[in-house]
């Protein structure tokens, strides 16, 4: 494809107005490019680089390297040739905002041999959006409406910057880069709106990812029992995939856009096989969320007793949207005064178990039903340290109750890591003990 | 420097013993370049890159490129060669394992043009650990001995993959590797350890940082009254820093070692005379911990009632190792009935103002400390959204109010932002008013 055409006037199409239909088999591979000093200087994590190479993983698209630079012209030409070099496809983000200091758009449009053109659109809805603030655009504010000759328009919904998609030759090779604001907040919302359709449309393979997530067995055990299934044959993928605090596999199947997918549902078949006792969500959905969904659609409320966990337990329910549905409240029983006071575990039991015993944990769950009046309860008590342990209770040493319509259960623990890690531990399985609880009324 | 004097044996050292001695003015800049699979796929977040990278920093030694690969050792060797022919130093971490996979020491070795050798004592303390946990190392594992001739060793006290670091001359001038394992729980000991060191003793200059943190003011304001000392001279700088929720700045001051810095100190005082009065911490220490530590160096009790925050409050103060010292425990009355049965707030009140008022959380403050018998209570209730706004009463509208020995004190909020944000404002703002009562307490 020559220069010409990327402009789209030989196709009729006008400026900024290039509907670019990518025809099949273009994007193999895309790198990440991200700028910015903030992230040279190790001020912020680079989210975005693990947001977009999440997405091109789950496009099907190969993914070899990540580069992230600052906002000096010579550097950031000289990483895109580079980026150029070796993939069909660069995802820029960030420099697009107003100041001087951002170049990422006319370093783009250098190497792409693009010139910059003033897109009227674009200026109009800039300075739409500094009248609504009550401030007026200013030349520094519209220079964000100069973009290359030919690119396909990213609106942004959540900010000033249009990002754009580039495809120009380079080397005789047809190339891609998407601009992209940096801040998550503007650029997830365009790559989901423009960005993802216009890769999947232009990618050589297509992919079906079903992703399983587990609790109860640990990543090796877990491995141990799939072993022979990691290797499914060609195009199709069983892989565990890193995620805190729990286990998760991914099944992916790469297939051809007149293909039809079938392998990765048979492969899940085979994993329920073995695994399908520890399943608890194929999707995307976390634990919390899972039984946020399970509590809310059976109009079933819960109500919570803290110790060792502190408020993570109640705060894992609190950051859901519509929390108020299910969840009446907690007791964050820290000192042993409060489990006598608030929750009415007897001094008896606190005297000839401790506070970190089943017996309390169970007086807590008790407890804290009756003074909430709520379907179900949880309660957890243990030692998340760094002191406190000793030989018969190490440090990790938890207890976990559920009350419910059904009765009571309970069950111990014994959690590895730092404080954080063993809370956060404590917390995923108190969530699954409650989910398995719900479960089984239902099946009563 | 000549390859030789790297192996040391010039100098009288033995290999594996090679203490090099850096002269002054090695090293200048610094790139990271982190090897990992699950990196480009998107699974992991690369904290390594950011510790690094804010390290580097702090140690005055500029980076202006962040690379990720993978495993293939021709994409590991082209962007280790890359990366020395623009960069003093290159860090790399990942690939350090005892599989097939994990190539890094091997590439880095040929890229350095240095001969693997075995290290026997590497070798002893792999087999130890693995005799630790009652199996024997395989030859897979004792791959890991093998390091590059005249390396600097750095030992692993967290895994069986020894890290090194190599100095030797590519392309006629002299460079340096570190190389890391990728877990950050074994990479970040070696480097607080080792790294550390090495890189301070070989930059040409020296830096002293001073973070300061402030509370009860927006960024752009803050710069604004600062705007003046954002440049402030020849090696000493103001900067803000994206800190989450706050407000922080970092002065830096470079200087040379035969230097005494002075311009540091010198631009916080005029910083304090700007900004004196949002200042919460000179340091590293974030809103809970300086809060924690108040409380428990004053040898006071907290009590915490939540509703819009469902947990989070209690949750900051609860991840504290020690937080039992000071921390009695919480409500978080989610329901209206829980405030009522669990905190003592009126029918009346609940009727008249409703959950989300003044009135409410004042009650709850008092409701809250007289339950728990505790010297300080902190009571936040609001509308973190996305439902549940009015006209009159918005999403974001949140109300903190504090009890305590000097008497009761309430704030009006109003927060922008998801969900997760304003209940994280929240958080950070009810800390700071505990903290505030506090220290007035101490004042009277």
């Amino acid at each position: 494809m020559t220069e010409g055409k990327t402009e789209g006037t030989s196709e009729g199409m006008t400026e900024g107005m290039n509907e670019v239909k990518p025809e099949r088999a273009l994007i193999e591979s895309a790198e990440i490019l991200t700028v910015g000093t903030e992230l040279l200087m190790g001020q912020i994590l680079n989210t975005n680089a693990k947001f977009f190479a999440e997405e091109l993983s789950r496009l099907g698209i190969s993914s070899f390297y990540q580069t992230t630079c600052g906002d000096n012209p010579e550097r950031l030409k000289g990483a895109l040739r580079t980026a150029l070099g070796r993939s069909d496809c660069v995802i820029v983000s960030g420099g697009l905002g107003p100041t001087e200091d951002d170049i990422s758009m006319a370093c783009a449009a250098e190497v792409a041999g693009l010139p910059l053109r003033f897109n009227a659109e674009e200026a109009a809805k800039i300075e739409a959006y500094f009248e609504r603030i009550g401030r007026r655009a200013t030349a520094s504010n519209l220079k964000q409406a100069y973009l290359p000759a030919g690119a396909r328009v990213l609106s942004n919904d959540n900010g000033t910057a249009p990002g754009c998609i580039l495809r120009f030759a380079f080397e005789d090779r047809e190339r891609h880069i998407v601009l992209l604001p940096g801040p998550p907040d503007e650029n997830r919302p365009m790559f989901r709106d423009a960005v993802r359709a216009y890769l999947s449309a232009a990618a050589r393979w297509r992919i079906k990812n079903i992703f399983v997530r587990l609790i109860g067995i640990g990543e090796s055990s877990a491995e141990a029992r799939v072993r022979d299934l990691l290797d499914a044959g060609p195009g199709l993928s069983l892989a565990p995939y890193a995620s805190t605090g729990e286990v998760m596999f991914r099944i992916s199947e790469r297939y051809l856009p007149e293909e039809r997918p079938v392998g990765a549902e048979r492969l899940l078949a085979a994993f329920r096989e073995r695994l399908g006792e520890y399943i608890y969500e194929v999707g995307q959905r976390k634990m919390p969320q899972v039984l946020a969904e399970l509590l809310a659609d059976r109009g079933l409320t819960l109500a919570l007793a803290e110790s060792c966990t502190a408020g993570l337990l109640s705060d894992a329910l609190g950051a859901i949207a519509g929390a108020s549905r299910f969840f009446l409240g907690s007791v964050v029983s820290y000192s042993n005064a409060a489990k006598l006071e608030l929750l009415d575990v007897s001094r008896a039991t606190l005297a000839r178990a401790g506070a970190v015993s089943r017996a309390c944990v169970e007086e807590m769950a008790l407890g804290c039903r009756r003074r909430f009046g709520s379907d179900f309860s949880c309660a957890v008590s243990g030692l998340a340290g760094p002191d406190g342990g000793s030989e018969e209770k190490p440090v990790g040493t938890v207890y976990i109750a559920v009350a419910g319509p059904g009765g009571l259960r309970s069950e111990p623990f014994r959690f590895n890591g730092s404080r954080r890690k063993i809370q956060q531990q404590a917390c995923l399985n108190a969530l699954n003990l409650l989910r398995l609880e719900v479960l089984r009324l239902g099946a009563d």
